[in-house]
């Protein structure tokens, strides 16, 4: 039987208390200070070299927030806990548990909590990707435009 | 502002009643016949032609099973509900909602409900793989040579 070599944490990760996993690293969202975010964290639930996309596990605390950011890449996002508002592109939408979200290429795209509970979500990502880009001050002018956009972004 | 042309339903799909999403189709897991297996169906959540990978969403009704199988691509499994007795190589483990499963190239796998409630599982996969093998005669022999495995196989 020609079965690889592999430990059997290599293969098997439990769910533990708090929204961590069994060997998973829990770190920052991105570097403090190379974008504006507010009180995320991460963890690469697979990166495989077999595997031409990785999924992640990304946590906001109540009243946090991802960049406002785009890129060429997409994301396919399941939420997996709690509540958020997200907005992508022109559209702010409120989602919950199990709900997906597509992020198409180059569109604006921000992940906001709602309510006290934190707020969890999958995101589905090629390996090899481009960097993400950030507003400049005309960009938010324009995406700023549209009133619901405003008040999300203002929030 | 140079976002696509998408429609809302494009980007955001709600999660409905029974583990069913907004405009996803519900499949069969495979052609009837083509594999043993019992119980289980398909729903894919993400196919995007940007994506190299695609998120399925399998559900096993309780005494369900998937098919015993191996193949040169990789699986990066989240069970998202319910509790199952995974097989991966050599190891049999039971596993719950949110676990973690990595199936490796080339090593046999299969999931089996664990008690009353249906049991459903995310799957990571590349969009460009390799089909399927079943295990031959002597694969199975192979295999049951380790009693835990001929357990988890008898079942």
């Amino acid at each position: 039987m020609d079965k690889p070599e592999a430990t059997q944490s290599d293969i098997f990760r439990a769910f533990l208390e708090n929204y961590r996993w069994d060997g998973v690293p829990h770190l920052p969202y991105k570097e403090e200070g190379s974008a504006p975010f507010k009180s995320i964290t991460r963890q690469v639930l697979f990166h495989d070299p077999e595997l031409r996309c990785e999924l992640r596990y990304f946590e906001v605390a109540p009243g946090g927030y991802s960049t406002l950011e785009r890129h060429q890449h997409s994301h396919g996002v399941m939420i997996l806990r709690g509540e958020a508002d997200v907005m992508v592109g022109g559209e702010v939408k409120p989602v919950k548990t199990h709900d997906l979200v597509r992020i198409p290429p180059m569109t604006w795209h921000r992940f906001r909590t709602r309510g006290e509970e934190p707020m969890g979500f999958l995101c589905m990502v090629n390996v090899e990707r481009d960097r993400p880009q950030l507003p400049t001050a005309e960009d938010l002018e324009t995406l700023q435009a549209d009133p619901k956009i405003a008040d999300f972004l203002a929030l």
